[in-house]
């Protein structure tokens, strides 16, 4: 017998879209705040094999029935569900040309959906497929966007207090995002140094703490800003300009002692961090599963890091994120949030049996040792709030 | 239940020793020629955990009963199998101080078997775990050093007939190991250059050819081999010289069209590979399990060259390396050999059920749809021969 005849043949694609409530609301700049509640809806795409099934949630405009049908299933139907890399090159190459359809998010959606079919066609933790380094990772509570909100994150002082909040619940980093447009007074290095000075104040020296502010800003005011965090021993500043600049990267990071962290958003997947490496970018590489095409390409970016000496820290959350993090001798966090005062980010989302980063009280996310990649669905929820299905 | 309760605990590391038959004879360089049937000794590293075991067979001086008892049990006993990146770090820590004993070899026959103990305990070959590229790789022959045995490869005539014998036997693609010390004429550019030619001649132009002469050229013996072997359209250049210095690369690289491909034998694992690719050294990345520590760092080089859109050959024969070259994307060939005319590479060892390499009539390697890496042993027989246990 053959590999081919052993193959684990993908038969469907499939597409739930369903309804479910949030407590968050996005401004027109694209920033999450806490909101009243509200019905939005989720897409879960599932990928069918022979005697297997994976999945993954995801906004619906990623899975769009066209994308789904044009890209997906020519590409996948009839694969064995285990060739990850040839399924992954062959929606990577098919981008050229295609790229505003056929999205690094949506590559992202298979590749983590294909993943958690071997997990749970084996019966294993995704992270222990690839090799595991650690089953719990210490995690940063990471703030939404500054705000106008009473009580919310409106002055430096609110930053202050919601810091000193988070290290007493047990967190063991902070990082904070601060204020940005359609804040009126927005964007600001001097409210930002205020706000990084507050939270220095109220956690006390030592405590690690990080910044991600405007991303907009010029060299000079970047410049400023980094010295300012610099001074308050920060432990990394992250992308304070245009990232489609590398050169405005190098200048800073030459000028400054605090380390530089990127590229967050930069296309051009591994590729495009290789180059931020070759040119003295950044001190700590940065990636995360959704901003480059999956944890297929997400883990060579790690591998690429460690292959410098360099530590690669993971940007976002979710389980796919937190198994990348458990598979890296080179870096330390896990990213958790967005977090803010007037929203409960612990509670489990309507359309999942479990969250997908548990925290325990010294600030350790725990990796899930049930089968797959660690998202839960509950098929309950989705089946009864069901909207569309293609 | 947490992850450490679910774990694949490992129990015992055991190293069983045994006879078997070889035609293969080394000089006083290291190099491998045909000889007479001779018995030698060989040794299978066991890696014990609950309910499941991995293997791999290595040289008995690797496995050395020491190292096993001061290094790997005192690493491994009680951990879960699973968490090999976690185990492959606390090994190659231990390395500093400890080189000449814990080697990349031996971590290299560690890792292999904790990826056989996986594959076999979830049931699938090892390439389709971390997630697979291609079934079937086409191979290069790789002839055996140059010798001075009548028919064997004495001179540059003997040297065309094997290549047209290999061609005709399906290889898509030859490369030649030339004369080397202690043979008598050997390091010579221009017997390597006459063996060159002559090959091409054999077999043809656009038939792929690549050399792999004697390691110790100056840069301008080097540079001569290599302008005559890109004039005769050869598809890559290895190890000409002393791999420690990089700049003799640079150097060479920069004066070549033909692509040079390395490190091989360069210490410092995927380290040293980014150092070649940051100074411009190489234009192939080249890597084998055997050569790094084993599938996980090779996997990493693997990633570290695609990043900078660089492929990786992949050095060496055996499961291991034929499972890297399943799942990369950016590599062409698998190494057989070393061949020779008067050796029979596809005989199967005495201590395997299935050779580890089977090619086709077309040059096609074909991996095995068998849980585990690949290497399957033959208990039956090393438990007929085995000497010694421990």
């Amino acid at each position: 017998m053959k590999p081919e005849d052993a193959a684990v043949k993908i038969i469907d694609v499939k597409v739930t879209t369903f309804t479910h409530t949030i407590h968050t609301e996005k401004d027109n700049d694209g920033h999450t705040h806490p909101g009243p509640p509200r019905t939005v809806k989720s897409s879960v795409l599932t990928i069918v094999a022979e005697g297997a099934e994976g999945h993954h949630v995801c906004p619906p405009e990623i899975v769009r029935p066209h994308v789904i049908e044009a890209f997906v299933k020519p590409v996948l139907i009839g694969q064995d569900a285990f060739m990850r890399e040839k399924l992954w090159h062959a929606l990577a190459h098919w981008q050229r040309g295609s790229a505003e359809q056929l999205t690094d998010r949506l590559l992202a959606v298979v590749d983590l959906a294909l993943w958690d079919l071997a997990g749970r066609a084996l019966g294993q933790p995704v992270y222990k497929l690839i090799g595991g380094y650690r089953s719990k990772v210490p995690a940063y509570g990471s703030t939404m966007c500054g705000d106008e909100i009473e009580g919310g994150l409106k002055t430096a002082q609110d930053y202050g207090r919601f810091a000193a909040d988070l290290k007493r619940r047990g967190y063991q980093a902070i990082k904070l995002h601060t204020w940005m447009p359609p804040v009126s007074f927005a964007p600001s290095v001097e409210m930002d140094i205020k706000a990084c000075a507050a939270v220095r104040e109220a956690v006390g020296p030592g405590f690690p703490l990080m910044l991600d502010a405007n991303h907009w800003y010029s060299r000079t005011q970047a410049l400023t800003l980094g010295r300012a965090i610099q001074n308050l021993g920060y432990a990394w500043f992250e992308e304070p300009m245009e990232e489609a600049s590398i050169s405005s990267y190098v200048w800073m990071a030459n000028q400054l002692d605090i380390p530089v962290i990127g590229p967050e958003v930069a296309w051009g997947k591994h590729f495009t961090r290789a180059e931020w490496i070759r040119a003295g970018a950044c001190d700590i590489l940065r990636t995360g599963v959704h901003d480059v095409g999956g944890l297929t390409p997400a883990l060579k970016c790690v591998h690429l890091a460690e292959s410098f000496n360099m530590d690669c820290e993971v940007h976002g959350t979710g389980a796919g994120n937190l198994t990348l993090c458990a598979v890296q001798p080179n870096g330390t966090w896990y990213e958790r949030g967005l977090l803010h005062p007037h929203f409960d980010y612990d509670a489990c989302p309507d359309y999942l049996l479990h969250p997908e980063d548990p925290i325990d009280a010294e600030g350790f996310v725990h990796l899930s040792d049930r089968p797959g990649l660690g998202q839960d669905v509950n098929w309950e929820w989705v089946k009864a709030h069901a909207v569309s299905t293609h």
